[in-house]
């Protein structure tokens, strides 16, 4: 299995990020990405490649081009309002306030296309975050031109990103991106299955009137995790997109047995699909020991659940999202690719 | 004049906040309040009465309940949840997101009830916002029993709170529960004149489909300044309201010639709605060394200004609400006062 990634997407490289209420140490790191890189290419799992640049193109047929305007030049106006460093939003167009017009402040700006506290951007996010979605485009149009499976090693993530907003360590939504993409190209159906531990409130929001592209996703429960407002099992798409998402949020703590039996549900739904592709979003925070989540899969849970996967049939694109156990990242990431390689041979 | 204060209102005493994307040291501070109650024993005003206890009815006719819930319980979930320190959301229900069902951890309650991410929560938040609160309303008790002016010495601040949500330091609106309580005991019409800097978003949201409670805000153009989503001129009310909020924001640096021609303004629109109460939501950060902001008005405008206040001839009662520059607060708090005090005789 080919994997795309581009060094560039080390270049975003916050030091810091707002949660709990503190100044805490950031998670969502650089080395996330070369640990991942440094499994995939030891375990001789296939080439890893440089992306192509697709441009900004495919990134506009999901996001609002007013959020890409902002992540465009939001550097310019960050120091040129005499701000250096990090930038966090503190401030939110919540329910009966406005989102237009637009303040012009940068600091009303960060929180007009934000919705949380926690995201830091520095002068390179959205140069790393387009080489980042160019890996998940350079992953899709390898399988849609033939290729059994490819892995978008994706970092910074996507999935909390929603069409004009970032938030949950996600600007660009790689995932959404691509299959956005792989319509464009001619599929009829394109399926994504979240499988990060926290619920793709951005992927979802982006199809939610969709019939085309389905949405699953196998998450904590919002009421116990972040993102909070958003992943309830009731949540099953709107318009011409109802009956076309679907969640399984699970308590937490929840090990295999829990986790695998809505991975079945989800892939039955998937089935019933029939979609020409299918994407993957590949969070690793699952796992028993990340830092920041409360799943109990083990390192060989990985395995199985990309055994699962290929057991499916489809042609799969990898698109990695969050995990921030750094030192097992590689270990988990392999195992998954490996799991499903193995499988479909 | 009388004054209403309460030491309770100290208790809230919260040590930093987050703006402009970094921990600072907070300025919504318990010295705000005792500055301005010295001031005003000193200048012999009139006498500092503490306020008496209205208990929760008065507050449930303008805040949600389940807000009012949260913030009564806060504290409590908030160690139960192992936390210890001052509480900062970090993730919010913007456009997408819901609100409902609202979350059972703490977090993410914090940003369903909040709209930014620099009010700090502490154990002592609710009972002291609940003092402040019947500070407005011991004031407005005491003017619909027929004194022509009294002060309330509210702190923490209110006007930025909605129905159902806190934030800009402002737990309870001190100045709508004041104008709800007067309409409830017999007034047929009240208008709130916001003088702080920052636009009142809090007050209009909670009477802006409503005619009996006329809103207008003098204020920073919200494109340039906090809270950036609500405050412009256009935003004349809705439905039964439509045409009873009136939005006066100005050019960052504005200077006592131009916030005047706003306050002229406002009080012909007020004469025409012949409320049977004024209530001023008296923010003093529109003078020229407030820190955070950028307005010109001089210690002498202030007394122009409770002087030009007087002048319409209307029961008023004086509800506090921002105002950082700590040193100066007293000073310019007693101008406003003694201003309309002097001009009224």
């Amino acid at each position: 299995m080919k994997t795309f990634f581009s060094e560039g997407q080390l270049a975003h490289n916050p030091t810091h990020e707002i949660s709990d209420g503190a100044l805490q140490p950031a998670v969502e790191i650089p080395a996330r990405a070369e640990i991942v890189r440094d499994h995939v290419a030891a375990a001789g799992l296939g080439p890893v490649l440089a992306p192509d640049e697709f441009g900004l193109d495919p990134l506009k047929r999901v996001h609002d081009p007013a959020y890409l305007d902002f992540l465009a030049s939001f550097w310019t106006r960050w120091t040129n309002a005499g701000r250096s460093g990090e930038a966090f939003p503190f401030v939110w167009p919540v329910r009966g306030l406005r989102t237009e017009p637009a303040p012009d402040h940068i600091d009303g700006l960060l929180g007009r296309f934000s919705f949380d506290a926690g995201t830091p951007m520095g002068e390179h996010t959205f140069a790393a975050a387009r080489d980042s979605a160019n890996a998940a485009l350079s992953a899709a149009r390898l399988v849609a031109g033939g290729e059994q499976a490819a892995f978008a090693l994706c970092r910074p993530p996507g999935h909390h990103a929603a069409a004009d907003y970032y938030g949950g360590y996600c600007f660009l939504n790689n995932a959404a991106i691509a299959a956005q993409w792989l319509i464009d190209a001619g599929a009829e159906r394109v399926a994504v299955l979240d499988v990060d531990y926290h619920h793709g409130n951005g992927t979802q929001s982006i199809f939610y009137e969709r019939a085309d592209v389905l949405f699953l996703s196998i998450h904590a429960d919002p009421r116990e995790e972040y993102p909070y407002f958003l992943g309830h099992a009731e949540e099953t798409g709107a318009g011409a997109g109802a009956g076309f998402t679907a969640n399984y949020p699970l308590e937490l703590g929840a090990d295999w047995t829990i986790w695998s039996a809505a991975l079945e549900a989800s892939l039955e739904r998937i089935a019933r699909h029939r979609p020409d592709t299918l994407i993957v979003s590949l969070g690793l925070d699952p796992y028993e020991r990340d830092p920041i989540s409360k799943f109990r899969l083990t390192s060989d849970d990985f395995t199985r659940m990309g055994a699962r996967l290929a057991a499916a049939g489809l042609p799969t694109v990898f698109v990695m999202e969050g995990g921030y156990a750094v030192d097992a990242l590689g270990v988990n990431c392999v195992n998954a690719l490996a799991g499903f390689a193995g499988q479909r041979g």
